[in-house]
């Protein structure tokens, strides 16, 4: 069949004089599609204004047209046919989100065909047909974008690909499977075995029934190959790289990590040295030593650093499997490709974007000093006499403010102490008139200092 | 003065088809400057092979012509005429790194009104005339660009405006200043007081002579700022954002936080409520709880975490200030600006750049065994007998392999023992034979357990 060109005008280009319109289609409507589809429908206008298009979300191919979904969608936009889809002249960007390698593949090829864009969580067919599928968007002019494929929540592909494009990488390493990771946490943090911990991982959602894909490092080995290919050119052959699982630890290997201060992650280890002209990937089971951010990036999330020449190591952390996390990752390169097609300037700082956001930023207004809670740290220097105490907890008491944790310390021979405490979480508002209140007695001999404990939830 | 429009033909795009050659030029050629005129030499074929354009690195505006400069630069390329760079009509790409808000102020306005892109790294400047910039940038076409203005070394710009583009941020919190950091990492792990931690980051060129700026909160407050304009599209009033340095910490502050599990941290944290309408922007130290991630940014080092309603909490950390990081942020954007001007495909995936990336990956051998080097991890269950160990290590000193740690444990009444040790560094094909030999003795009941010991150096 010889491929159509459809209203693609130009490759890489739509010809924004006749169309202002840029339609979606997506293939597989599982967790992951659900989510793209939600989160593309609730953000639909606000991406609209940030790119100047309007978003036509076109279509989605389904296995089955009468399951029960989460996920609102009319029923004339299913289909079983992802042809249907694909070749829908309306629709100019493809989300790949069935899996697997030959299917995929195929929808995948044909979509390039056609000049489209593809993007695609697929890591499997990405490493696996990697050469092909970019030879089909030489050919044809289309786009493939893959940062769902690796690390979900982050966006690790185009930090490499743009944002850290002056460097060149000798060392990237990271936590690239977020089953394993949860496993090991619980096997070093809890001292779960690793049956125990799988079955858990199991019964979260974490793991699959069969889970050899995670647990025997393949999963991790595909985003390798990925993040190697993109930073240094080359698909490392199977046969020339290290991929080892985690179903060998144990708690003599746990209990020696603890005792000598390392963590035991499964990394993927990819280096370069660019004197001797060679590169290496394994993914494997490690020893990590606490110092390292990455000992610290524990559960199912994910961790990548990456060591540049000229911005020296960057480390990116963050939910790296689940359908919003990847769903995430599929709208942002959905929002690429359409800049890129339409030739916007870079998102969010076109004519369009600025102006959205300058009237987003017009509704909104600064939180009053009621409305900003946070626990509190306080420091009084106190007067040494009998009943100094009771005099400051009365203030507290009086504003309803409630003391977490005290520790006072005496300095003999000065006649004055010191009191630090921290307190629940209360408002500004609150926490000033209480501050006030102990500036007027005479037993607080310095000004109070005063610090906000950090917590995500407040 | 009339805008020109010099080779510019259209706002956001040059024609392409009458140039090929995308000029470059640098105000201020201090640190920051020299190193983007240094990396931009070393790397121009491999950025030119991306972006399918040539690069002309033309001048660079200084205050002294006859200073020393650690970089190579021609002496014609150089001139003391900031306008001289700004209105050469083969310019298309400003960088300003000159800093102050004056000069700084007008030279980016000059530029902006000739339709030209200006590459920033100006913090003070964006914040104090965000909106008179922005202004400039729709009226004539031009683009502004500061990714180097917040945390050098971590796209953060880039993962707000794009790859996380998704999202909408409830709370975006962040170390974004590094003296700061460094001054409170020295307090509260080394145990200095915050005079002498300061005088030791002067002494290291972490924090200038005058640190008011830093320690005060100012620079940390601006960076905070431009996050929440880019993320809500609202600058935050200087009178409704809680400024705070960290000169008032002291020994008792540090001692609180260490005895209940915090790290202190001067924190920048932007709230928003979506449903209340507000947000709130405020820079100040902070206690954050040790199981953090921020908590364990030490150091010069910068960490940002976004949490965003698609992709869950997202941590960026690395480097945030020095010639290189920032130099490093500089160029992401300038490539940025090349391919919105020529409408080239998301970087690093055009036909260019993957041929590039393909040629640079024949290049690419994969590392012989004798070249990957690490300590090694090795858990071996041995027969309880006499003279079982010295066996054992006999292999290891015959291969020059030196053991590092050693833990043996017993395992009475099942007449074996189990024995777990360390390595220090050694190649893949050395613990190979030792590996190999080992599997031979009678005495080895199981096969080895092997893990890698990572480091960063090996």
């Amino acid at each position: 069949m010889a491929p159509r060109t459809a209203s693609l005008k130009k490759p890489n280009f739509i010809d924004m004089t006749t169309t202002r319109t840029i339609g979606i289609g997506i293939l597989g409507f599982g967790t992951v599609g659900q989510g793209v589809w939600k989160h593309l429908t609730e953000k639909q206008s606000d991406l609209e204004s940030r790119l100047g298009v309007k978003l036509d979300l076109r279509k989605a191919a389904v296995r089955d047209l009468k399951k029960k979904r989460g996920v609102k969608i009319a029923a004339s936009k299913l289909t079983k046919n992802p042809l249907e889809v694909i070749e829908d002249p309306k629709v100019h960007v493809v989300c790949e989100l069935i899996g697997g390698t030959t299917k995929a593949r195929e929808l995948t090829l044909r979509a390039l065909s056609l000049g489209k864009v593809v993007v695609s969580a697929n890591k499997a067919l990405l490493c696996e047909h990697g050469p092909e599928i970019f030879a089909a968007v030489r050919k044809h002019g289309g786009q493939f974008l893959f940062e769902a494929s690796v690390a979900g929540g982050i966006p690790i592909i185009k930090a490499i690909r743009e944002g850290l494009v002056a460097n060149r990488f000798d060392l990237i390493v990271g936590i690239l499977n977020g089953t394993c990771n949860h496993i090991l946490t619980r096997m070093g943090e809890d001292g779960l075995s690793f049956e125990d911990a799988l079955k858990e991982a199991q019964t979260l959602g974490y793991a699959e029934a069969d889970p050899t894909l995670d647990v025997d490092g393949i999963d991790a080995w595909h985003k390798a190959s990925i993040l190697a290919w993109l930073a240094h050119g080359k698909w490392a052959p199977a046969a020339r790289t290290l991929v080892e699982g985690i179903r060998k630890i144990g708690p003599a290997d746990i209990d020696f990590a603890r005792r000598f201060g390392f963590a035991l992650k499964h990394l993927a280890v990819i280096r370069r040295d660019f004197k001797a002209g060679w590169m290496t990937v394994g993914v494997y089971p490690a020893l990590v030593p606490n110092r390292d951010i990455l000992a610290r990036v524990s559960g199912v999330n994910n961790g990548i650093t990456l060591r540049g020449d000229v911005a020296g190591a960057t480390t990116l952390t963050g939910r790296g499997a689940g359908g919003d996390a990847t769903a995430s990752a599929v709208i942002g390169d959905i929002v690429d490709a359409i800049a890129a097609l339409t030739g916007a300037a870079p998102q969010g700082l076109s004519s369009e974007a600025l102006a959205t956001r300058e009237k987003a930023g017009r509704a909104l207004r600064m939180a009053d000093l009621d409305e900003i809670v946070s626990p509190f740290y306080l420091r009084l220097s106190l007067l040494d006499k009998a009943g100094v105490s009771e005099g400051v907890y009365r203030i507290f008491s009086k504003h309803k403010v409630s003391i977490a944790r005290v520790i006072q310390y005496e300095h003999p021979n000065q006649g004055r102490g010191t009191v630090t405490l921290s307190t629940y979480p209360v408002s500004e508002r609150k926490m000033s008139a209480v501050l006030t209140e102990l500036r007027r007695l005479k037993t607080v001999l310095e000004e109070p200092v005063i610090l906000r404990i950090f917590s995500p939830e407040s």
